[in-house]
């Protein structure tokens, strides 16, 4: 398990494969069991393949180019009650499901759409039910092995451990 | 990983065994390579075990109160700058550390410190830098095995596969 969180990438190209809907469905069924607050579970899925409507969700964000050609768009949507932990327990399930995604040789990247306006027009397009706010979504498809990930202006690597770990003891 | 993410619950009793110091570092390590919008890295973690300051936060939360027993409490402190993904990047943290830990044998429960009060009190408490705010603990310890999760006023199990996932093809 140290070794999927360790390697677990942003795979922002993707081969035309499908993914299929028996696969999607195993994922949400292993990311369920993501805790959250209270065990409220805020998050609900909208799985995208329809090209014209990942289209449009790929212009709702300043990271969301990706979403246009990745063979599934998981949108997530969260009930919209101000509850203070909800972003915390998206955060939480999304990395489940990029996890169970990796482990099954998928590929995956969590992109946010903003600002507010975005996310209702969103809501719109998915024609969602009202309360339901889809601020997150997650590219999904087969990495594409000729297409490795381009620079672009986000700094790598990760920050080393005496950077971030302190001891009160 | 499937499976580590299905089993994956919320231990809040624990056995008197210390966690070693290599094995936090070891779950750090892990943990510090999952993603965060724009690779900001929001996270720092302040790791516990003085049993005063572990009482001490374990007053600092409605759900806190297992913070006293576990034979570490792993502070998540965040940079206080209002960048909106902040929250959902600590939770996809949380999320590998708990999945982490279940892989060598820990058992561990994510909480939340509220109101933004005990935050700050938090913060004085752990003497942070300014700026760092302790808003999530995780307890973590091996766990008794005599001591099954005791019934409280939060729901159990979790929302089926057809509540949750909608197709748009």
């Amino acid at each position: 398990m140290d070794e999927a969180i360790r390697t677990l990438r942003a795979v922002r190209h993707f081969g035309p494969d499908p993914v299929p809907r028996t696969t999607v469905e195993e994922l949400i069924d292993a990311a369920r069991w993501t805790g959250s607050a209270r065990n409220r579970q805020p998050w609900r899925f909208i799985a995208v393949t329809d090209p014209a409507l990942r289209g449009d969700l790929s212009r709702l964000g300043s990271f969301a180019v990706h979403l246009a050609a990745a063979p599934l768009v998981l949108v997530l949507a969260t009930q919209d009650n101000g509850f203070s932990d909800t972003e915390f327990d998206m955060g939480r399930v999304t990395q489940s499901l990029c996890l169970a995604a990796a482990s099954i040789g998928l590929g995956s990247c969590p992109t946010t759409l903003h600002p507010a306006s975005n996310v209702t027009r969103a809501a719109e397009l998915l024609n969602l039910p009202p309360g339901l706010l889809p601020r997150h979504a997650i590219a999904l498809g087969y990495p594409d092995p000729g297409n490795a990930p381009s620079p672009n202006a986000i700094p790598t690597g990760r920050l080393a451990l005496p950077d971030l770990l302190t001891w009160r003891t």
